[in-house]
């Protein structure tokens, strides 16, 4: 197995890490993002705008890319990384959260999901024999167990029985994974019962996989909630593996999750805000579509080093957008995508230095002045 | 004025001629194709896309950049070149056909055309003056005369009065014009009337201009009519100086004109088809979105060199227009903007070569196998 995870160092005042995480593809600097590219597509950017963006690793989807164009296509051509051209590190999610969240669902048992596809309405069974083979259909660095994931509320009888099949299911994922060179990542559940996740992370850490995420979050609860579903879990898993917070999140989100020990994070808030013309900058977000910026000739972010922040003023962007020119997703996409990479450098090398509880803060008080 | 245009050579046996059109922003081989960038973008793409698929002159509507964003503003934030970071040249049309195809007419006589925006309804009278002031306003490098257009079929009485107004307004545009560096291009009206289009060369020689367009045609009327206009006109104008076939077109027009002295061109045609999924190929135009393609893992022309037929297979290219994401609109101008230019090199090199014939017969005979 070519997968790697190196704990480089902590940060001495907080939980944060410092790491190197690698596959055959690529070596990805912790913590790190992940943009979202769950179509086989980053939206509105090719597989090099992405790289030259600066990221290594991406995430794509197990339930998308099944639907459409499905396995079979993807064994012939060549996987996934070939079929869209991307040179760096890919990590799958498993189809777990997208048949809860996306799909129909008909019936959730112990052998698998039976759901209605969110396309044609077709039904189809996923289980975890059948999320590990898509996955490796796809030829993902990084595969994610199939997990039964829940909504929020959801009481403690529901979060226990969905805690004790994710626990079944991750076991049947190890013995379902044929390839050797992805690494299996295990995803905690237990909705917002601290018991029910500290069980959840000891089971899977007794199984033993290659890195951990913290699943079932950014589902509705409060921010207080996440923030203490994470610190109760990672001080259980193991400090030499990888932790992932799955599906989050804003800086704020993003700077907290670091602060509690977390390496890899994905979300689609940049490019999706970024599609709605909201843009952050080091100042806090702004809204392109605003008529204040009818006639600014400044870059979005003076301080952001971008194609659209070194090439364009806010005005053309704002053009771009009042013209309904898609131009103007793709110059909004890099740009947000590069906020969040220079943010993560800049978390990387404040905990280099011991300073990342300075640099949130600083970092989280400049933000304040926002559009919305 | 930094304007020039020297007519290198001509092929033997046919009308076809090389030449180089100067601008104080950048030099043009000719037979030159324009891409399409109506509202400050070519559609889809970033400038710097459209530099390095290798144009280095594009289009640009006064029209359009008169009602948003306007004059005002673009003189403010510096012109065009700046406001869409082209560093190329530009040559924008006056305005008149997009009065008669986009606009609601209110009025049109010898004053100008009285109009309604095709966007909020707002009424502009629109005169020779305001198009050259709208065109300096916007920086271009060749602007065009301010014309009156008319549709296909016209009677001659009414043909006859565009061109009497043409030339007319012809003349107020060159005493309207206060830059001295754009060139600025008459254009030779006349319908589908022998007898008008040549009255309106020669009114319009008479007076002198940088260069001269070929209005009024690719209206709707047969390909022979077009052709015809064309064959009659452009012998009528001087050797010397650059000619415009406005809005033409297929390769089949465009090499039909280049056989007919034409030295640019431009058209909606391949970037509005890409956004349609019909792309160019050597052997004939395909539409990714016919199923056969699905599987399909082979580039879109194994003889181009963008960045689509070098990074991505015909399958993936489907995929991206089967989930509507817009990397396939982007990637499918790319290509269709290469083939054009790819096209344009060959026809220089062939007439270079005194082998624009020979070029233009084994070209077209292998464009027949197409989808369509």
């Amino acid at each position: 197995m070519s997968f790697s995870f190196s704990l480089i160092s902590k940060d001495e005042k907080t939980g944060a890490r410092l790491g190197r995480l690698a596959t055959s593809h690529a070596a990805t600097d912790t913590p790190a993002f992940m943009p979202v590219g769950t179509r086989a597509v980053v939206k509105t950017l090719s597989a090099a705008d992405v790289k030259e963006i600066g990221y290594n690793l991406i995430l794509a989807n197990a339930y998308h890319l099944y639907l459409r164009p499905g396995n079979e296509f993807m064994e012939t051509c060549g996987g996934l990384h070939k079929f869209m051209n991307w040179p760096g590190s890919i990590l799958t999610d498993s189809g777990g959260f997208q048949v809860f969240s996306l799909a129909k669902l008909r019936k959730i048992n112990d052998e698998g999901t039976l759901f209605q596809s969110h396309i044609d309405g077709s039904e189809h069974l996923f289980t975890p024999e059948l999320s590990i083979k898509t996955q490796e259909s796809l030829g993902s660095d990084i595969i994610m167990c199939f997990d039964d994931v829940r909504g929020y509320p959801v009481s403690e009888a529901e979060a226990s029985e969905a805690c004790r099949r994710t626990t079944l299911w991750a076991k049947r994922c190890l013995l379902a994974k044929k390839k050797v060179d992805p690494a299996l990542f295990g995803i905690v559940q237990g909705s917002m019962y601290e018991n029910l996740r500290k069980a959840s992370a000891e089971s899977l850490t007794a199984l033993g996989f290659d890195g951990y995420a913290v699943g079932g979050l950014s589902v509705g609860e409060p921010q207080e909630l996440m923030a203490e579903m994470i610190s109760v879990t990672t001080p259980l898993l193991p400090e030499h593996s990888p932790r992932y917070l799955m599906g989050v999140g804003k800086p704020q989100d993003i700077l907290d999750g670091v602060a509690r020990g977390i390496d890899i994070f994905d979300c689609v808030l940049p490019t999706r805000n970024a599609r709605n013309g909201t843009l952050f900058t080091r100042t806090g977000t702004i809204n392109i579509r605003n008529s204040r910026y009818r006639n600014d000739s400044s870059p979005v972010d003076s301080e952001c080093c971008c194609s659209l922040c070194r090439d364009y003023s806010r005005a053309y962007l704002r053009h771009l957008f009042s013209e309904r020119e898609i131009l103007g997703l793709r110059l909004a996409t890099i740009h947000n995508l590069t906020f969040y990479r220079e943010m993560m450098e800049g978390i990387r090398l404040a905990i280099k230095n011991d300073q990342f509880g300075f640099f949130k803060k600083v970092f989280l008080a400049r933000m304040e002045d926002s559009d919305d």
